[in-house]
């Protein structure tokens, strides 16, 4: 390293600013914890997107003032009130009822339900875990529950759903968290008389808060009952979206089950070509990176989920066919170096797309800066 | 919004916090700048991996002693460390050379063309420009020039190479930066007798900086006198590797042509299913609004770009013959409900990723992280 003096005091006093960044990071964590105790002491939700949204505004004005970047200030405090979120969540949530009762997981010993374990259990709820192995003693374990939530790979879903009928509380509300709805909700219907609500996280057990999560509900039976449930994924951050079954089912064969087939398919061929991964990454742009990322991110998963949602999906197949269509008709063109309807068809899809095309391009485009930002010393 | 006086002194406090780190980023940019001025005195490079990499280690070394999360503290200091190479590239760069001459940039008015100038203008450099309709005056603009950087669309780089022969000052390098090199670094050899470089910059126009990014460079003829020009990129702050053409051509077949086919046959797909894609984000997780988000920045640039891209690739339609028949073959699969066959083949991809399975879904879940950050008020 290079040794000349005026360089290494500029270079002191920047990691003296750190050391102060450092030292206000831990002022304002302590700031958030007190607003989070004066919260739950008011009942108050922990995340309330306006306050949040005005703030951000609020600070980007300012920095325009002070010659700072607007985006920077942004990007960072979005990055703190991350970290914000969750603190709050290891720290105990606000329970959405006055009188809870206890919450059966049925198959609470996944990586989905050890997770609903924590949440339920920071807010307050007596949580209790019901295994295959457990069934023996299954009546006293639904004995005054509040809440009886499935949570078991999707082939063993409705079979685990009818072994509850005739046993839960008639008034505790029945649920699942499987990634299909419409045919959970039906057997639930009819395994259980009570409040009936199917769920659908919309993100794995690796997730480090609920805050801003997507959690899908599909209407089963009185909806009034169930309502305190949804409060409760509202109190954890969760944004609620109310979907019927059968046409969140449709809509998952495409985000589910037709993606990660792709993904797989891409996979495979990776492999039957023998690519050299690590001289590929060391030759790739950010986008390639990361898409590469992608791939790789879903083999390092459990593949018996995959096969679930996979096989598990209605529409699944049909839509692979329509894909595999597509491919053959693409690779024709692409033979017959079919330039012109490269382009007609490029156009087509543009303008299909229409405006989102373009907010897709600016939304990748900031992720895509992000990823650069963690490429170093190659 | 609820009005709470110990509630809004809190928040009172977490506001005058934010305004400090506004202050410390106006103050840091400063230093930073300071920093870059002495280094051109000094003539060092902007962009010091070892410096930055020691710098965070002892950043998240005192964040642990303070309970702050050192991922906290290393994210934000990228995010700022991003903006300062901004301000470094916006403030003019180190020229690599003593006593720069002209640099010529044909087919300078197209995006990656415009892109250079003002590079190699910034630091110091008088860049002259040569389009189709002013090749009457070209002996004049390549006169006395010290680089000649072929920037035109693949299909009429050869062409245009050809041009050239004869015309450059005999000491002059002839570059090119088309993202294949075989043919034009072949092309350059026999057009020009002096210093020959082929150029891969692994990147679009939309960077902010070449801090981080990627060239690759496949060797010419007198790599000596080709030096200054690889400087010149590492003084602007991007990362340069040797490349081979052939095996150059060979990659860019799986990271480019394949890809982009792929993604290109993706659209296609989800125009012929006519999917609501407004719905679809709604129910979306982060991973796959950022997978759709790839697809859609596709068709929102240049479809000649990628036309070019893909036919002009001699490996491509190879390749997507061959991730066509591992398509059919799942495909064939899927439609046999053959749950077994794809965890025995899914067991086998993840065997052959080996440890950069892990090492995928590391890197990509702290990008997705990050894509939670931005969503926001849903």
């Amino acid at each position: 390293m290079n040794r000349d003096p005026k360089l290494d005091a500029l270079r002191a006093q920047i990691d003296a600013a750190d050391r102060e960044l450092l030292d206000l990071l831990a002022r304002r964590r302590d700031l958030v914890a007190a607003v989070g105790d004066r919260k739950i002491d008011l009942g108050l939700p922990v995340y309330v997107p306006e306050r949040e949204e005005a703030m951000l505004r609020d600070r980007r004005a300012e920095a325009e003032q002070r010659g700072v970047a607007p985006d920077l200030i942004e990007d960072l405090l979005r990055r703190i009130m991350r970290e914000s979120y969750r603190a709050e969540g290891a720290r105990g949530f606000r329970c959405a009822v006055e009188d809870p009762r206890p919450v059966v997981l049925v198959g609470g010993r996944g990586q989905m339900g050890r997770l609903l374990h924590r949440a339920f259990t920071a807010s307050g709820y007596e949580v209790r875990v019901l295994e295959a192995d457990g069934w023996d003693a299954a009546d006293q374990v639904f004995s005054g529950a509040g809440l009886v939530i499935i949570g078991v790979p999707i082939h063993a879903t409705v079979d685990v759903i009818r072994a509850c009928a005739g046993r839960l509380p008639a008034d505790a509300v029945l649920a699942d968290i499987t990634s299909r709805k419409a045919a959970p909700v039906r057997a639930m219907l009819d395994a259980h008389p009570g409040p009936v609500l199917g769920l659908h996280p919309m993100f794995g057990p690796d997730v480090p808060t609920f805050a801003k999560q997507v959690v899908v509900h599909s209407p089963g039976r009185h909806a009034d009952a169930c309502a305190w449930v949804l409060q409760q994924w509202r109190t954890w951050g969760a944004a609620v979206v109310e979907v019927d079954a059968a046409e969140h089912d449709r809509h998952m064969g495409t985000i589910q089950a037709l993606r990660h087939f792709a993904t797989f398919v891409y996979g495979t061929h990776l492999m039957a070509a023998d690519v050299d991964l690590e001289r590929v990454l060391a030759l790739s742009s950010p986008i390639y990176r990361l898409e590469l990322a992608m791939v790789g991110r879903l083999f390092a998963q459990d593949p018996e989920l995959y096969a679930d949602i996979i096989f598990g999906s209605e529409e699944g197949v049909a839509l692979a066919r329509g894909y595999r269509e597509r491919f053959s008709e693409a690779v024709a063109m692409y033979e017959g170096g079919d330039r012109e309807a490269f382009l007609e068809r490029f156009r087509e899809v543009r303008e299909w797309f229409g405006p989102l095309a373009e907010v897709m391009l600016r939304e990748s485009s900031g992720l895509l800066a992000q990823a650069r930002d963690r490429i170093s010393g190659q």
